[in-house]
């Protein structure tokens, strides 16, 4: 906490850096608020005459000149008028300490160098001799309203990045390079696997043929690794009436759910979560202590709203498909399912090759009850239980408050991708409280009406999440099992090579192989060049020598070469990469 | 024609005599309106007090007495004063009687026997010879609200059947005892394979595991079909902004669209078809004459709305999942493309037992073409194109007017099922409308920009439908492919017998056949009935015997026995018969 503590005060005195810098160059900007983020800070500025991201450097080494002379932070207390007074020209920095008074709270100025400002504290206290050249970097411009509000004037905001050593510095530009090149949105274009339509709406992605390739192959594998562990697939319609989600709380408790759809007198709700459709089918049927664990499973699309703003590709989308299951069992049983699911999220991401991983017990927010359903003892318990089951692994993880879905706790699992970036995907969620609300029952083996806990689950989380995660994971580059084409086949010549080129093909469909033929009159070398954009594992090229041969000649999409082998041998190659899931 | 007319005008007549024997009974009845209907007539009246199924039996022999004095129909026109003073005590006729007269047409009554109607004629000339007892016979009783309108009084209707010949009466009566034994909502229930909640709404089933995976065979067996013929899958989102239905014309031309949910600024709608979104994503990218044909498929849900009263289990929802496909091609390649999908048509309707069937060529109703989109030599082509080709195939068709999509004209095929019922299952759909209103374009071998055509095309036309027309067409005895479960084994003692038959359970398991055990502590007479009740298709029975000589007993669901053969050798014979798909 201390080292975090230290990092937000390095980069919010950067904040305060720039904007003095900033002042300087420009006497007349107007400067607003700025504050320290994840990765560094940034100030919002509203300039007389507009600035670009050339400008930066500029400004980048007026900070290392100012900072020569910011040996310490005074700070004095301000009343409302002395306030006022100073900023007298300044319209931003006038609301915000009318704000300030407003709410009875001191007023606070913060002084380094010749630049003073309006600020609650948190600054280095020796700036010129903890920060150095190289651990800091402005990084680019954008537009910013004033307090986030559309309504108000555009700003200027200047984004600086910043970390305690150079080293990170470079890292972390390393990985953002790296992570420009592996966009989800820009790879999915080049390979062509799905697309955003404007007609059709933003967050609502459609998937093209190669594309939905990867939905069922990511689909059927998780389908399958379910079914060796008894579940059963249910199917429900997308809609509902509301009366449902009043029952399950959602109406009252979730936020992000559609408009109504009148249907005859009744209010239709498209479905923002599966939940309250697992409990009724569970309800529909008597059960007996005997059927539990019941474990039923559906893999279906979800609506949730998510401001425009804040939609990405397929990382954040409005209709998320779920691997959603939901386990009615009793109360003794819980140790055990979570452990089914706990291995099967091993075996699941070990295939995708994502093995460095923590949990995240994601607990209430202890100041604020209300968000929730349920009392206190029933949190205890399940929060509990989950802290125990997560120890027991021995595996990394952490506690985070605030951070429950509103029924129950939850356990999040954070991989890291190639590139170092973590990713929440799995989540295993207890819930005490909805098996409550839709009053679920059993018999016992005691023949007495029981109660089952229900178990929320995703391994994958949403397919199209996933996939984005997956597409920048492997930049593209994915093991053959996953490949929208597996193998291109490559006549040199249509006129000689493509009936011989056709037979390879249709050998190779037969054998469920994912083959294309390049019959364009394109030259062999711009063929070879299209193929490996589309990043197909393996390429074969015919001509003479191949056909006389009967032998095929094979290149990697790293540029391996394989020779001497015929077809046969290669689909059973090829084959038995595909079955082991060979990353 | 002629012969239709004829049973009309039977039917007709039928009702005439049922009102005449109901006044007879039952003086102070109103006699308000009864048509000829499908299998028969009914007759609506305003009974004193009420009367029950039971008075049927009294009707139909009074009838069959008058009938006797009913040589002939005599008729004339009448004042609308005349009339309104003959029917004075019956304010149903005085109604109908101020509507014909308001309209200007001509009154006319019908007498026959001393029953005198309100009518427009067509009936028998001369009842008592035409008529012979057994050829009719009163069904049920039913309420019926005067003109169908809720606001109105509540009336009696008593349906009859009728037709030609007693063998056709009885040969309907026997398929009607035989479709009720068979009904798909009984046997869904009894069988565990979907529900409908009231708190989710009418028409929107939830699928229990096991009607899921006869969801997913019949499905699985579509896409295999598909990919063996070149279709690839793309997937769509559920929601679409309005604009999209704007420019397909759905929101001009088809009422059965939900009302539009507000996201942002926009009005979205929940797709009732999926055409718009695969012409826009065929439009997203550019086509060469080599990409030709396109073949795209989704199998996805779509929402329309249907009254609440037609509503009915699986057979008429309000969220149909079709197994939709759309060809993008050449003119030239029309015939081609259709030949595969009437190709494939056959193989599948092969698989289910479903050989007798005929084609409807579905054209523009010629008096109103406003209902539709694009101009004559648009549909005459299209229309022509498909008279062609149906009438290649030297199948049974027919042509049926004002059943064409508002886009286009159809092909629909009518598959008669075990019991003799028609259902219209496959449709194929030939549009050059959209193609036009979307702006579609592909470059031809002569670098033109030229316009595809559009095959639309369903196979099972919806998956909920399908089902539960296949539910009654096996009278829920699935072939072994399709059955949710497919063995069951019975250990005769759950202490001695349960070890051998859990290691029985497992090789079957391992071997992907859907086997259940019943160890609950029931006789074995009782768990034997309770599995041919579910109508799994092999029982295995395990006790000393069959532990001791490693083989297992047999019996079907027909109580055939099979007997000496061990798990092994059982499990190929269950691999083969999966693998035939035999019926």
């Amino acid at each position: 906490m201390e080292k975090e503590q230290k990092l937000h005060n390095l980069r919010h005195t950067l904040a305060h850096l720039l904007a003095s810098a900033v002042l300087e160059i420009y006497p007349n900007t107007k400067n607003s608020i700025g504050p320290a983020i994840d990765n560094g800070f940034y100030y919002d500025f509203d300039f007389e005459s507009p600035i670009s991201d050339k400008d930066l450097e500029t400004i980048e080494k007026k900070m290392l000149a100012l900072l020569k002379d910011w040996n310490t932070f005074a700070h004095e207390e301000k009343s409302v008028n002395e306030a006022k007074d100073y900023f007298k020209n300044n319209p931003y920095k006038i609301e915000l300490i009318e704000e300030i008074a407003e709410k009875g709270e001191k007023i606070t100025f913060y002084t380094a160098g010749n630049f003073t400002d309006l600020c609650r504290g948190g600054h280095l206290e020796n700036p010129n001799k903890e920060i150095r050249a190289g651990i800091f970097k402005l990084d680019r411009i954008a537009g910013a309203y004033w307090r986030g509000d559309e309504k108000n004037k555009m700003l200027t905001r200047i984004y600086g990045l910043a970390f305690e050593s150079k080293e990170e510095l470079d890292a972390y530009l390393i990985q953002k390079e790296e992570a420009l090149k592996r966009d989800h949105r820009k790879i999915g274009k080049e390979m062509g696997l799905f697309t955003i339509i404007d007609e059709i709406g933003p967050g609502l992605p459609l998937f093209y043929p190669k594309g939905t390739i990867l939905r069922k192959m990511v689909e059927n594998f998780i389908s399958e690794e379910q079914t060796k562990r008894g579940y059963k697939d249910i199917w429900i319609p997308h809609i509902t009436k509301g009366e449902l989600y009043k029952v399950s709380g959602h109406l009252d408790k979730y936020d992000a759910m559609y408009s109504p759809m009148k249907i005859d007198e009744n209010d239709y709700y498209l479905k923002p979560m599966n939940c309250p459709h697992f409990m009724m089918l569970y309800k529909t049927l008597p059960h007996s202590y005997r059927d539990l664990p019941l474990r039923y499973t559906c893999t279906t699309t979800n609506y949730r709203y998510e401001k425009s703003g804040e939609l990405s590709g397929l990382t954040r989308v409005r209709a998320l498909t779920q691997d959603d299951c939901h386990i009615f069992c009793a109360e003794s049983q819980i140790k055990k399912e979570i452990e089914v699911i706990l291995d099967m999220i091993k075996d699941v991401y070990k295939a995708f090759g994502l093995n460095d991983f923590y949990v995240r017990i994601s607990l209430r927010d202890s100041q604020d009850k209300s968000k929730y359903l349920g009392d206190d003892k029933v949190w205890n318990t399940a929060e509990n239980a989950l802290r125990e089951i997560v120890k027991s692994t021995g595996w990394k993880y952490e506690e985070a408050e605030n951070e429950a879905a509103f029924y129950g706790p939850k356990l999040d699992f954070m991989f890291k991708d190639a590139i170092g970036r973590e990713w929440q995907l799995s989540t295993i969620q207890l819930d005490f409280n909805l098996p409550e609300k839709f009053e679920l029952e059993y018999i016992s083996n005691e023949s007495k009406k029981e109660r089952p806990v229900v178990i929320h689950r995703a391994i994958l989380g949403s397919t199209e999440r996933f996939l984005g995660v997956m597409i920048e994971h492997y930049a593209g580059n994915f093991p053959l099992w996953l490949s929208p084409v597996q193998v291109k086949i490559l006549p040199i010549s249509t006129d000689k090579h493509s009936v011989y080129a056709q037979k390879i093909l249709q050998e190779m469909l037969d054998n469920n192989i994912r083959a294309e033929i390049d019959e364009s009159s394109e030259t062999l070398g711009k063929k070879i060049r299209e193929a490996k954009m589309q990043k197909i594992p393996y390429l074969i090229v015919i001509g003479d020598k191949e056909m006389e041969s009967e032998t095929l000649t094979i290149e990697t999409r790293n540029g391996e070469k394989l020779e001497g082998m015929d077809n046969n041998a290669f689909i059973q190659r090829l084959q038995e990469e595909i079955r082991n899931k060979t990353i």
